[in-house]
């Protein structure tokens, strides 16, 4: 069902890589929309939810984003290619879960996304590399302005863009940054930054969203207010509490490299040893040792070249991934598939020599 | 006061590999001797610890193994001295214990060594690479035979030769054979191998004799008995024991290889990739890395011309070779300097491509 879509996401591989920058590994905004005088995709029944399918995609279809994009029903994925979507952050989990009436809207450039009849009858998604959250916001307050003109929006003039769970009502907005914080990890004070923006108002969840871990170092801090505040206060605050913490991330960093520079250079030097001539690796440990490897290049012991290569892979060891496009196989092959991607790129991919290096630090 | 020895024993190192054999690491033969008309040395005062050494120096000195070798008094040597002379299994543990009134001699091809006051006046040593307990025995007994004839050996008719401890007793005997056995312990078929030698009379230690553990897989297998059977009898008994174990750990490696073929390349792949790459590294993590490298060396995944650098290297990465000639230094240091010592080392050998090869199991 999906192959173009794969296919289309493999030839723009090496783009999506070139944008990448430390710390910060991209950047997301979503609004939960609903269409007056229709109930909740959980209280509708099957006729009203594909009458509000057929009325979004209408509205769509009138934009350049996804005319040429991808749309598909979810009844019609199959369970690998769901996997393979939300290890691509393209849908949620909740939505694979949905059975008829639901669908998603991929927009060409897979930058976008529009899933219709998830919690909400739209939630529609921006995504883009880096930190970037006013670029973002623009596109997608265009985007919002023009489907508003298309589709009769439910709004209250009291509480804003209603929505299925209070959580999100008033401007039905979430931002959510994903960020690799393995300084703040390895020197064991990602507690403490999680506590501190759990005060001030931001969820810090792993990379795949509510309840998943963070493996990789990798986390994704959002808001957690959507009433309220308006839309710039509420990505003014967050940025606010982001760039704090990508200070603090640095700054563990040069900590760590001058109290254990040995104990960094051996745990970059392991992974990449591992990576490179492991035959057998669950996700997991693929991930923590990228993760290793990210950090490498911010620290100038790889190529920056490479950093596009290293944040494809985080994506391209995921199980879904790895097993695309064989319906049914074993851990145990994906755990062999999995090292031999690895392997055959981290031979590709020399390492700077530490020990010339060491003096820089 | 052994740098000479440390010398010698360097610039030996590329000849002492050159000579080694998969499986057998090395083959050694010791006899206790002691001398008529001397209490044992745990009894003897100290003038007769003195007495008792010189006798032997003066028959030592005129057998050409001796004339350039080393000699040392125990009391002369510094801890780290001792450390580094055990783990080049040239003295034994219990001999550094040992006050003034002991020493060692130390051929200059360091394949010999006669310590002098340990449990008995004299253990005669004499030490080959790979599987010789035949050609070894032919050395030792015409060493023997000429010290006879220049000392006087405590001997009885009824018992043999005399001995501190009865378990010593008759022919004063010990052969020992080194063996690397990866593919039993990875199997888990060890303890069965070492319950069945047990019963045939064998006694199995780790790397530095009694109550040292087998870290690098390496196994030190004996015989237990002294008494009640000829040097020869013994000999043939344990070779025939051994060249038994020896199938067993090949069919051992072979049947792993059929079943587990991924598991022993990501076992091998990883113990390199770590060698290589790590910066911090304490002895039993480099133990079982290159007992991994000399697996891989057996099955062909190296050249065989590296076997000689890895059994030196498993010398070389041992806490007192680490630390020489630096009286006082952590443990930290060590590790790192270890892992230092393993980087240069496998940066400069390349492992074969398991992918082009694995078509040959």
């Amino acid at each position: 069902m999906i192959e173009k879509l794969i296919e289309n996401l493999n030839a723009k591989k090496s783009k999506t890589g070139s944008k990448a920058s430390p710390v910060v590994i991209s950047s997301r905004i979503r609004l939960a929309r609903n269409l007056k005088d229709y109930v909740f995709p959980n209280r509708a029944n099957f006729t009203q939810r594909c009458d509000i399918l057929s009325k979004v995609e209408a509205a769509l279809e009138g934009d350049s984003k996804f005319k040429k994009g991808f749309f598909y029903k979810i009844g019609d994925l199959s369970q690998l290619e769901k996997r393979l979507l939300v290890e691509r952050h393209l849908i949620s989990r909740e939505l694979c879960e949905k059975e008829s009436g639901s669908g998603v809207f991929i927009s060409s450039d897979h930058s976008c996304s529009v899933m219709i009849n998830e919690e909400d009858h739209m939630r529609i998604q921006f995504l883009k590399n880096g930190f970037n959250l006013n670029a973002l916001w623009k596109i997608v307050n265009q985007f919002d302005d023009l489907m508003d003109s298309r589709l009769p929006y439910a709004y209250s003039k009291d509480y804003g863009y209603l929505t299925a769970c209070p959580t999100n009502l008033g401007t039905g907005l979430r931002a959510s940054v994903m960020m690799h914080l393995p300084g703040l990890t390895i020197s064991e004070n990602i507690d403490k930054v999680i506590r501190a923006s759990n005060q001030l108002g931001l969820a810090v969840r792993g990379l795949f969203g509510e309840g998943s871990e963070a493996s990789g170092h990798i986390y994704q801090i959002s808001n957690q207010q959507t009433l309220g505040e308006s839309e710039g206060d509420i990505l003014a605050r967050l940025g606010g509490v982001l760039k704090n913490i990508l200070e603090h991330e640095l700054n563990a960093r040069y900590k760590y490299i001058e109290d254990h520079k040995a104990q960094l250079f051996d745990k970059i030097g392991r992974s990449y040893g591992v990576l490179r001539n492991a035959h057998i690796m669950n996700s997991d440990e693929a991930m923590n040792h990228l993760s290793f490897m990210r950090m490498a290049v911010d620290l100038g012991l790889f190529e920056e070249e490479f950093r596009g290569l290293i944040d494809y892979l985080f994506m391209e060891i995921q199980p879904g991934h790895i097993q695309y496009p064989e319906s049914d196989v074993s851990v145990e092959f994906r755990d062999i598939k999995r090292a031999e991607i690895l392997r055959n790129n981290f031979q590709k991919l020399p390492l700077v020599n530490f020990d010339n290096f060491s003096e820089q630090f």
